[in-house]
C-alpha cells in the first residue's frame, strides 16, 4: 500500500503534517513518504489527506526536486504565499496529526495559528507504520549493512601502536564511502582503552597502546537508509575481566536475538539479554537499550528496552546491542542490524565476532 | 562572559531549558552551553538559571561526558528520576524560555506538564547570543575554513570526463578528512551540468562531459564548528550564457560583502547583490537569501536576506553566496564563509574566484 496512505489510515486524522524545520531539524518521514531522493527542503511541509491523497509545500530552491518525488507539489515564494497554500489545503480539517517527536514547538504553533483545527500527537502511530519496511528499503538496508560489514572486516588491519582514535575512524569511514555508500549513517565511535567505557564517545588524539580495548560502533548509509553495528577486538592480551566481558556480550547477545520473534513483545529480547548481564559479575553495567529500529534514521522504532511496548513485526529492522562498561578500564559492545522475518530475525551486517586478539 | 550567562542575560526568564530530543533532533546550543566535546545527550537537559547558573540532566550513558563539561551534572536512570530532578530544578520558575525553533513539542509539553510555568520562545535571543563567536570559536571555525579551502584548491584535478557527481563529493571529503576535518558540516553538493541548476542537489551518478557546469557547495567540520564554501567551474568551454552568469554572480558577491559592515543590516547585503542579479538578463534568478550565520550549526543567526531584520556585529560568521540558476541549463553559485570585524568582511575561505576553465 502507499506510504502516505498507510500513514492516513493509521492516524485517523482529518490530515497529517509532516513538519520539516531548519537544518538539523529535518523530519526523515518527509522523505519517506514523497519517496524523494533529494533536496533538503527547510522549511517545507507534506500534507496527507484522510482518503491517503499528498500534498507537498515547498519553495523555489526545492521546487525541482519535488517534481521529482510523490504528491502535488505547491510551490511559495515566500511566508506568505506558503501560508495561504497550507491554509487552504487545511481547510475544514478539525483534527490533525503531527509528529510530536519531531515537529518543533514553532512549527506547531504556526499550524494552530493557520488553521482552526486541534492537533494531536501521531508520532506513535507513524513511528509504527515507517518501522515496517518495504522490499526496497530492506534492499537498501541491506546493501548499507553489507558496506559497514566490510569495513567491520577490515579493523584489524587498521589497527597498530600509536594510531589515534580518529585516524581508525577516518580509516573505517573511507572505506565505507570506497564501497559505494552514501555517508555517515551517524559520526563514528571509535574509542581506546577507558575511553570505550563511554557507550558515546567521540574519537580524540588517544593513542592506542597494547592491552587496550578498541571499539568501534559506525554505520554506513546507502541511499537514504542506515546500517549500525559495533565491533570491539582487543589490541594485544588485555586485562582478563575484559575477556570475561567479552564472553558475556557475546551470550547476552545471542539470547537476546533468540527472542527476536515475529509477534513477540519487543523487550523480551532486552530482558533475556540482560538476565545474563546480570547474573555474571557485571551486574548493572549493561547501562541501555537492548536496540532500536534503524531506517531512514539511524535511531527509529521499535523500542527494544526493558519497558517498550511495542510488537515486533517481520519487515522491521533492529539492532541488537548488549554493552558491558567498566569505567576506567574498558567497554565491550557487540551490535548487528537484523532483519525479523518469519523465521526469526536474520542478521544483515556479517563480522567475525570471536574474541579477537590483534 | 560565560556562555550560560549571556543567555540568561538575554532571555531575562525565571529559566532557559536546552532539550535534546532523539537523534536527529539534536540542539547545538546544548553543546554550545556546555563545552562539551563528546556525547549524544539523547533526552538531555541543559537548565540555565536567572542567576547564569547551568544544570545538566542526563542519563548513564553520558555520565563521564557531562562531567568532562561545564555545568553541575545530574544523572537520572529511568524517566520518573528525570521528571524528578528536573521538577526540582524548575521548581518556582513561573516563565520558562525554550527554543521554540529546536525543541519538539512532545518536550516542550513535557516542561508544561512537569512545572507551574508558561513558556516563552526565545530561540531568537538565544541565536543572538550564540551568532557572536568567542575567540576559541574563530579559531576553530578558521580552521574548518582552511581545510575546506584546501579541497576547493584540489577541484580542478579532481575532474575528468566521465566521473560521476558521486565520485568528486568523496573526493572532496575526503580531502577535508585528511586534512584534519572531523567531519563534513553537511552533506556535500555536487552537481554537473543541469543539475546544478537545483541549488539542493544531491549527488547521483550523473557523469561529468564536456561542457558542463560543476557547482560544489560543502564544508568540513572542524571540532564542532562548521565552514561553507561553494566553487562553480566549468568543464570544458560552456555555453556563454552561463559564463556570463558567473560573471554576474562574482560581482553580485563582491558588492554583497562590501555592505557586511559593524551596525549594518545583514539585509543590505542580499539588497545589493540582488540589485546586480536583477538588474542583469537574469533578473529572478537568484531564488534563495545571500547568506546566513555559521557555527556549530551549518545554517544559523544571522540571516542575510531582503527581509532580515539581523544587525551585523563584531565575531559574527556568515556566508556570502549569490547564485543564478538557469532550468535545465545550469547554475552559478559562489559562497565565502566570512567574519564581519571591525574593519569589514574578513573572507576566511580562500579559493581561485576566476572564471575557471578545465
Amino acid at each position: 500500500m502507499d506510504r502516505a496512505q498507510r500513514i492516513a489510515d493509521s492516524a485517523k486524522k482529518d490530515a497529517v503534517v509532516i513538519a520539516n524545520g531548519g537544518m538539523p531539524f529535518l523530519d526523515p518521514v518527509f522523505w519517506y513518504v514523497t519517496e524523494q531522493r533529494s533536496g533538503s527542503f527547510e522549511g517545507s511541509f507534506a500534507v496527507i489527506s484522510k482518503d491517503g491523497s499528498l500534498d507537498v509545500v515547498t519553495n523555489e530552491l526545492e521546487g525541482a526536486a519535488a517534481k521529482s518525488g510523490k504528491g502535488n507539489v505547491h510551490i511559495f515564494r515566500d511566508r506568505k504565499e506558503r501560508m495561504t497554500i497550507l491554509a487552504e489545503l487545511l481547510k475544514g480539517c478539525r483534527r490533525i496529526g503531527v509528529s510530536g517527536r519531531a515537529i518543533t514547538r514553532n512549527t506547531s504553533e504556526y499550524i494552530k495559528k493557520i488553521t482552526d483545527a486541534k492537533l494531536f500527537d501521531v508520532s506513535d502511530k507513524m513511528a509504527d507504520v515507517v518501522s515496517v519496511k518495504d522490499g526496497q528499503e530492506i534492499t537498501e538496508i541491506r546493501k548499507a549493512c553489507s558496506i559497514s560489514s566490510k569495513a567491520a572486516k577490515k579493523i584489524p588491519e587498521f589497527l597498530r601502536e600509536g594510531i589515534t582514535e580518529k585516524e581508525v575512524a577516518w580509516l573505517i569511514d573511507s572505506s565505507m564511502r570506497n564501497d559505494n555508500g552514501s555517508g555517515n549513517a551517524f559520526e563514528t565511535i571509535s574509542a581506546f582503552g577507558e575511553n570505550s567505557a563511554e557507550p558515546h564517545w567521540r574519537p580524540s588524539e588517544r593513542t592506542l597502546k597494547k592491552g587496550d580495548t578498541a571499539l568501534f560502533d559506525f554505520g554506513s548509509k546507502y541511499g537514504m537508509y542506515c546500517s549500525d553495528l559495533t565491533r570491539t577486538v582487543f589490541f594485544g592480551e588485555p586485562d582478563d575481566i575484559l575477556k570475561r566481558a567479552y564472553d558475556v556480550v557475546l551470550k547476552a547477545q545471542e539470547a537476546g536475538i533468540k527472542e527476536m520473534l515475529c509477534g513477540a513483545p519487543a523487550k523480551n529480547a532486552d530482558i533475556a539479554a540482560r538476565k545474563i548481564i546480570d547474573k555474571s559479575e557485571f551486574k548493572g553495567r549493561f547501562i541501555h537499550s537492548f536496540g532500536h529500529g534503524v531506517g531512514m534514521n539511524a535511531h527509529e522504532g521499535p523500542s527494544i528496552s526493558r519497558v517498550s511496548k511495542d510488537i515486533l513485526k517481520e519487515g522491521m529492522v533492529v539492532t541488537a546491542e548488549p554493552g558491558i562498561y567498566i569505567p576506567g578500564i574498558g567497554g565491550i559492545r557487540i551490535e548487528d542490524t537484523v532483519l525479523i522475518t518469519k523465521d526469526g530475525a536474520e542478521p544483515l551486517t556479517i563480522f567475525d565476532k570471536d574474541l579477537t586478539v590483534i
